[in-house]
């Protein structure tokens, strides 16, 4: 009898009818002896039309406001999914963020956990019954005000409440099979990754992979959570993310009787986990730069002041003739604005010579964690892009990462041939099969 | 400077639109020096649709989830209140019931308030802060469930706040200009009643009189709140409800420069304050019903058990050479099922011969505290309809009303005839432009 808690996102309870398949899946795994705590998302487009309807009435909603508006969202799908429980003759009791002890600091609108104390959520388990808990809010401790937790705020609550509860397994459902060595509609050849570690699936999802939100992930590695990606579709196992994903935790949550569990446990861990691509970002660069100290230093102390993120930064080698410099640097579009704007007003004051903005850009990522101790990946990278020709404009590395830009357009190719090229593409293509996302 | 509840309806919030309007005279009422508290009702027709997804999921939700589901509609129509009151720079807050301190039993659907301990309200409008409470809820002492306070909850919430403040005045919001002294549209000389006591509300509101739910007038009549029901689309005053309506408390609430003041102050108390009309009830009579001590009691007994809720009992003389006899009661008609699945059952039990079950039937009532005092009100009631050639089929009084009930095609000529014959009708015919419902 193991304590699995389940997250369930937006889509997967978008309406009565979703609901209601969530719940039979929640009561079938109550049945089969586990006790079950639920973390379920907003059903659908709900957070979207209450963020309309807030426009609608003011252009600047005070944030403390906005997430008392906006966890009226979880309130009703929580409710709604016990209501479906019990119809099944499973008990189901719903809880808000602050019922489940879920605080938070006083950050309204992206709160982080600063501590769970599920009291409640135990006692109801362990009387036999399903705790549904609302995802994405909590409460602060002081003031006893409502909060949300941001973007990927419910698998972030979901990893946050196992932890709490210490249970067997966190399993995150989503309408795909897990983690894809990249995204199936680009690569119809991907397949899914059976068992990955914290340290790869933090890269993949720093790098554009969107089934598992990066700060869940992180919450995740800092707690020895072990995680289950699998599909609310489907009863086949998803991927494992755990410390040590070719070990222990994996064997411990493979089912023996599954025929490609002996073979892929004795198999070394691959040297590449997979592909992830981003389209989201754009590519600013200060042009002709004075090349003196501290200049640069000044540049990115003005852009993260605006409020900007900024992810990969490339500084030519000075042009000698001139004394001059161009630094390049990429950072989410929406982000945009307000860091050109930021770095137009220190124009005369470092004495560039002007600015470009370019969002026609995508970003490749390459993540393994075998390939801390295999030379030679970035040279097979950098080869598999030339014989594809397509121009690689920045390059940023970790140690189980290597990230290329590219224009916009030659991405979808780069993923292609950078996919086979590190021999990723499955025997058959079964990863059609799945249709989904693999975001 | 004094301390005001104000209560809006769903119908005042309905869309942004609404929201911004509402926003706007409460802003008002602020800068005008008050402290203010708001209670707010969910947005039109929200509690339906949530209702209405709940029947989706499942026949039988439980209540304790029903009341968490519906509550949420509440937290929209709050927080969407105060961002439109900041967006007009008068700094509010929205809180929940149970953040505001509501206490209630755990009766979920229809739960009472115990107690209200509102902390916090009186922290917010300290402040200079305009306090936003959502009506209609609460929350258990002992578990911190969410409870709701069924129909009228609102107008309860806003009462039992201003009494737990000590406020000056709780301003009911409705969309007509009070209450009338008949449904202004069955008869158009209807008039707005200026002030009532406690006790004739409570009857007008048994009868039919749906402008102010019977509970919030139960409450304020308890702890001596004095409420002001007017619309939210005028500035005119509406009706005060109060202990003493023609002494100091209308007085004190009266504004001296109103050219009307002094006359109706100086004015003794009419005799009747309005006729009210109900057609939600239906009538059942258990016929041939054995005249032996105890059986009257039995048949109420088992229809009390059922769950009805019974209006008015009439039980005809004994037909001597039988020694049988019929009894008839009025009842919601939503109850009609369940008293006569009930009654069935016990037929051969009490030996009746049939029933007969009548939804055709209207309710009329007078009510004046002056009845008290004048002898012969009910004599011209009778007369009235008598001379409108209206058959009275049941009659029931207390010291301040007299209902009657009548075939509901014959309603609306006796509510006319009845306002005519107590010189209720307006010199003119003011109250057809206030073109509300009067109800």
């Amino acid at each position: 009898m193991a304590l699995v808690v389940q997250k369930y996102g937006g889509s997967s309870v978008a309406d009565a009818e979703g609901i209601k398949r969530v719940a039979k899946r929640i009561a079938a795994t109550r049945r089969a002896g586990n006790d079950v705590v639920v973390v379920v998302s907003a059903m659908g487009d709900t957070t979207d039309e209450l963020l309309d309807l807030a426009q609608q009435v003011t252009p600047l909603p005070p944030q403390r406001e906005l997430d008392i508006l906006l966890t009226a969202g979880e309130r009703i799908s929580m409710s709604l999914l016990a209501m479906a429980i019990n119809n099944l003759g499973v008990k189901a009791k719903s809880f808000t963020g602050q019922q489940a002890g879920v605080i938070t600091d006083a950050v309204h609108g992206k709160a982080r956990i600063v501590d769970v104390v599920p009291h409640r959520i135990r006692e109801t388990v362990e009387r036999g019954q399903v705790a549904i808990v609302a995802g994405f809010q909590g409460v602060t401790e002081s003031t006893n005000d409502v909060t949300t937790l941001g973007r990927g705020g419910s698998d972030t609550t979901a990893v946050a409440l196992a932890a709490g509860l210490d249970a067997d397994v966190c399993e995150i459902y989503t309408d795909v099979d897990g983690v894809f060595t990249a995204d199936p509609r680009i690569v119809p050849a991907a397949r899914k990754i059976s068992r990955i570690t914290y340290e790869e699936m933090l890269e993949l999802a720093a790098s554009g992979a969107k089934v598992l939100a990066l700060r869940s992930v992180e919450y995740g590695r800092r707690y020895g959570v072990p995680i289950h990606v699998r599909s609310s579709f489907s009863a086949k196992d998803g991927t494992f993310v755990s410390a040590d994903a070719y070990g222990l935790v994996a064997a411990a949550t493979l089912d023996p009787t599954d025929p490609e569990a002996p073979e892929e446990l004795v198999m070394e861990a691959p040297i590449i986990s997979g592909v992830a691509h981003d389209r989201s970002e754009a590519k600013i660069t200060v042009v002709g730069v004075p090349d003196v100290p501290g200049t640069a230093a000044r540049i990115f102390e003005v852009v993260a002041g605006s409020g900007a993120n900024i992810d990969m930064i490339v500084q030519n080698v000075s042009v000698a003739r001139t004394g001059l410099t161009d630094i390049s640097f990429t950072l989410p579009e929406g982000d945009g604005t307000v860091a050109m704007t930021a770095l137009t007003a220190i124009q005369s004051e470092i004495g560039f010579d002007s600015l470009q903005y370019d969002d026609q850009i995508g970003k490749l990522s390459l993540v393994g964690a075998g390939m801390k101790s295999h030379p030679g990946v970035s040279a097979k990278l950098f080869g598999a892009l030339r014989d594809t020709g397509i121009n690689i404009e920045m390059i940023s590395t970790s140690e189980i990462r290597i990230s290329v830009v590219t224009r916009a357009d030659d991405l979808d190719d780069a993923v292609r041939a950078v996919h086979s090229a590190f021999d990723l593409d499955a025997a058959d293509s079964e990863a059609v099969v799945y249709g989904g996302t693999g975001r």
